[in-house]
């Protein structure tokens, strides 16, 4: 992987300025219940509630008007089944610009459904990575499309980074604020803005024990790159990229590894108390505070609740 | 039914002052895609997210809070197994208070569980509306606790009428609004507050067909009380009180009946596109919205999802 630039604070308050004509100011919620089962007071930042269901549309749209007017011409284009190519079709079509979206087989219907109708290019590849990049590549030299990565790119750090100038706005006394970590574009970009804003926010990331990356990665001093992600939560499968993880290393992030069993749990707490649908990803922060609560107990704790584009039909509590 | 007055807008508006230290500022959502479904401008004011799950915490917050001490001191009673309920129970707590809550045998449990760890006191009856008035007079006789009727009670429809002004003033464009009606309190109250401050808006209410005495009374000119309710629209169920339905009656709200069909589709709707969990009672007004798009199309509709209280083990798109 090529090395990725960390936004600067700069960059995340222009890429705030830069999203602020498409992107909603999604509210922060609060629930007596889960306080009293956290012994905690946590207020919930529902990127569930973001355009196009989830987070990834701040990075998204940030690098598509990141782009000058000749790039924007000739697209972008991306990997992704999953929230950033969605996120990516809605960016490119707020700019009136293509977006190509490489796909492989076997992805979700309902998600490749939701990329083509946001008006995006699917190409279809085999499972996995080599032919992602090569279908990626490929589109790349015909079209002249910019890659939009969905985590390893400076302008979609900046975009996620947004989240957090926002939540601390919303809620100034936080003492501390966690998100799940997957590629880590997101909590690299939350790291980055709230201890520009607030250096003594204790910063926490949430991760599947089935595909646990970064904690492994902090643990060793370098980046693991031998697991193999096994975990429900189909949004934090990507290994951790490398800038991404010197982020969370020079921030003190603590990560908090959490069983799929917990993090179901914790999604069905969410439904039922916050009356919010989100995706399994997004649970994991609240196990990792019930899991750890010791850590968290009386503390006001920002909770960046990251996407809810869930199949209804298939609720992992009922199998 | 005694008759009930119906509230004023000065009512309405200390009602406002009056529960704003204990309710919550319920935001307003959008969503492109329903917009699209819908052809309208819809602002959906999300009740769900209530303190309770449900819109009923204002109207029971108003009545307790309306009590002179020495009233308040022998404690209020209801009759409600549903979000009435443990709207009272909670707000019965805010005060320090005791709340009974008359229920009948056969009951939901999850929702005795939640009445009863809000601290109220349970009393178990017949399930018939004779049996339920009976064991509410006797808890009054023995305690000298205040009645508070779900829907036919003045401070009720008043708490329930801050609803219309916090949305119009989150959403000051609006040309319509629509409520579901069940009793009526909520369209009642609504109704007054709306056309208090825009005379002009044009009224709705929602009612399933199964349950649509609403209906059948305005198209009658006199209150029908024949109607054996049969629809899944649990929070519906109850038939219009007389100064409710004069109520609708002087504010021209036009009833839209609705198939618990479409209600059920238009509650999957809400889920997937907004990410909002929502019961299906609410779901008739976006079920009325789609069956009747020539009404509204092109219209700023101000939308009222009342609550957000489901057993998540059985969602009613798959039995």
């Amino acid at each position: 992987m090529t090395t990725t630039t960390l936004p600067t604070i700069g960059q995340i308050r222009d890429a705030a300025a830069r999203i602020a004509p498409h992107a909603r100011i999604t509210p922060v919620l609060r629930s007596e219940a889960l306080d009293a089962l956290a012994g905690a007071e946590l207020h919930f930042k529902c990127e569930n509630l973001q355009r196009g269901g989830a987070f990834k549309f701040r990075g998204a749209c940030n690098a598509v008007w990141s782009l000058a007017d000749g790039e924007a011409a000739r697209g972008v284009v991306t990997h992704s089944s999953g929230n950033h190519g969605n996120a990516l079709a809605l960016a490119a079509a707020t700019r009136g610009i293509q977006a190509h979206v490489v796909v492989p087989e076997g992805a979700v219907q309902a998600k490749l459904d939701a990329i083509a109708r946001a008006g995006a290019t699917l190409h279809r590849c085999a499972p996995n990575q080599a032919a992602r990049e090569a279908m990626c590549a490929e589109v790349q030299a015909r079209t002249g499309a910019t890659l939009v990565h969905p985590y390893a790119d400076t302008r979609v750090m900046a975009g996620q980074g947004t989240i957090a100038l926002e939540l601390l706005h919303q809620a100034p006394a936080l003492d501390a604020l966690i998100t799940p970590v997957g590629g880590g574009g997101l909590a690299a970009g939350v790291a980055t803005a709230a201890h520009a804003l607030r250096p003594d926010l204790a910063l926490f990331a949430a991760e599947p024990a089935g595909a646990d990356d970064a904690a492994r990665s902090l643990e060793a001093g370098r980046r693991v790159t031998g697991v193999v992600p096994e975990t429900v939560c189909d949004g934090l499968r990507a290994l951790v990229g490398e800038s991404n993880l010197d982020a969370l290393r020079a921030h003190r992030v603590d990560v908090i590894t959490v069983s799929d069993e917990e993090t179901v749990a914790a999604m069905r707490l969410l439904w039922s108390e916050l009356k919010l649908v989100v995706e399994v990803s997004s649970a994991t922060v609240l196990a990792a505070i019930l899991k750890q609560s010791r850590r968290f107990a009386g503390r006001r704790v920002g909770v960046v609740l990251t996407g809810g584009n869930v199949d209804l039909d298939a609720l992992p509590w009922r199998d």
